[in-house]
């Protein structure tokens, strides 16, 4: 783990003989930290949504894999394996979406199948396996974070970036993905103010982005999501840098819905629109973005904010939890390879796989 | 006033012998009517937002110029407009910046001077031109729905409609100005349904466009601000119509913030985008839109919503109440005169006044 940016916001990290999580549920508004030290409160916090975002589900169920092979009383490695799949079961249920989840319980298993030694060096290996899943992922994102230092437009004042919904720390093992760009921004004195979309309806701009920039110092100024033309059309906007959930083989990226409408004005507007992401992001299976299913969620996300009901009985709702970015809107994907054109992202993986 | 459409909203309006207010600050989880007979609590209602939208206030204001007028004990005439001033003193107070709150208690000040006649003549004129504002802005809004049919797209299915903030009967003296062209399309049998953005800050699309739509048993469905351009792309919209605070020479508008986003996401999607207003919404004073000042608002309004505060001490906001909707993105301004290109708005009023 990075010891450079001491202050830097970690959502999931090992304490001595426990994980501490912040309390993502709880934020904005309080800070805590959920201290866990068995796997079944590791199923829990994931399930409640005390950890959330793909990335940091996954180093949090590998921690959860290895409390759990902790808890096994035996000396027997057969025994001990086959109760250890009984853990994996129980962390595969939380979050049945999220693929992170089940690419990091699957490499704690392997790890423990692969590995010679008895059962108390397996045990010391998968803690040294969840440890690597954590640090691999926060450098992923500072590589992301760097590379975006590149490609961010060269201006004689610092710039004024905006972004959307929250690709940050609390999203990932720490840094942040998008974040991360805004970090590096920063650590290297290019950043004078980031822009943040409150991002409706979950608000995890005005939650969770405002937050970690608190943290970290940065300037951070919130806006609601139909502003971000306003402000590019008096100049305030000089680069948006947004996440993906997703990302075609055509360069086509699904991110938080709001996001495509934010490419749409960026355009408009001559603004550079960057998607920050690890390759891994990239579904090379599908061919262009509108074969990425748009998740619908609970229209109570729309009518409620708080305690507050914001319309009246007998209105419908519509609330798509995506959007699709079309690849000729993004200036470049920044991976922790380094930045990519959308045309290009094919080219890049048979390189890199060939 | 119109029988034709008897349940439709009227938010200020005559009753037997006192004037009777919606209440638009519990609106939409509350309704409730107020009812005025005394000067002073028209004032009040005023200041305290129970009426808004400039003409809604304009009516409500001749209103209470009527009720001030009724409570002056004297038969001498010049007493009585000595006293009627202090009546419009108190009333112009209220809300200093609206328009037609100035207008309406000119004119009433000016029925009273002009009027020959007794003191019991002078009031009841005073009723009678009170009455003839409420009628007229009525008359105005239907007129500019019943003109927006002509110029909506003319296809075989019913339209489905979005809008922006509440351009609505709430906001008029009855049937609305963007809400107008929706009603009377619906009223023809060429509405499936209206897309209502929620329109934050301060959710008028929310609490009273939807509460409106529900009123006249109209189709709505709610959506957050940075749904439209996905709405859009998934061909749910085939025309977007909003209202205008104000409108410059040149035909560039001045609307609730986000109305010009929605222009921009509409342009990219070939979807028509019309302002529907009132032709004394266009102030001719005025060559093009970066000349109409745009209003800031307090912070409160982006950090809280309800009760609930959706981010940490620490942040920074920023809150444009309205933005400028440039010319080349509006299809057409639908006036009580007629649609009317936004190149041709000049042209039109030297018509008009010559």
């Amino acid at each position: 783990m990075s010891t450079h940016f001491p202050n830097q916001v970690f959502p999931v990290y090992w304490y001595e003989d426990h994980v501490r999580l912040i309390d993502q549920t709880r934020l904005p508004n309080e800070f805590g930290v959920v201290e866990i030290s068995r796997s079944d409160d590791m199923a829990l916090a994931i399930k409640t949504m005390i950890v959330r975002g793909a990335p940091a589900i996954g180093v949090a169920a590998a921690y959860g894999m290895y409390l759990g092979a902790r808890e096994i009383q035996t000396d027997d490695r057969e025994k001990f394996l086959t109760e250890l799949e009984k853990v994996a079961v129980k962390l595969r249920a939380t979050r049945p979406t999220a693929v992170n989840l089940f690419w990091a319980i699957d490499r704690m298993v392997k790890t423990a199948r692969q590995t010679v030694g008895n059962v108390a060096f397996l045990k010391e290996s998968l803690l040294e396996t969840a440890k690597s899943i954590n640090a691999e992922d926060i450098a992923t994102c500072e590589a992301i974070g760097d590379h975006g230092l590149s490609v961010l437009p060269q201006t004689p004042e610092p710039l004024r970036l905006l972004t959307h919904c929250n690709a940050g720390a609390l999203a990932t093992a720490g840094y942040g993905t998008a974040l991360g760009v805004v970090r590096s921004a920063w650590r290297e004195g290019r950043l004078e103010r980031l822009y943040a979309d409150e991002t409706r309806p979950r608000l995890q701009g005005a939650k969770l982005t405002t937050w970690e920039c608190v943290q970290d110092g940065i300037p951070v100024t919130l806006i609601t999501d139909n502003m971000a033309a306003h402000c590019m059309k008096q100049g305030l906007i000089d680069a948006v840098v947004v996440g993906a959930d997703r990302i075609a083989a055509n360069g086509d990226a699904a991110n938080k819905i709001g996001t495509y409408s934010l490419a749409i004005v960026a355009q408009a507007h001559n603004v550079p629109f960057f998607v920050a992401a690890p390759l891994s992001t990239v579904d090379f299976s599908l061919s262009e973005g509108s074969q990425i299913p748009i998740e619908e969620r609970d229209s109570v996300e729309v009518y409620q904010v708080g305690e507050t009901r914001i319309c009246p009985p007998g209105v419908e709702f519509y609330n798509p939890a995506f959007d699709v970015t079309p690849a000729h809107l993004i200036t470049a994907i920044i991976t922790e390879f380094g930045a990519i054109q959308p045309a290009d992202l094919i080219q890049f993986h048979e390189k890199q796989v060939g």
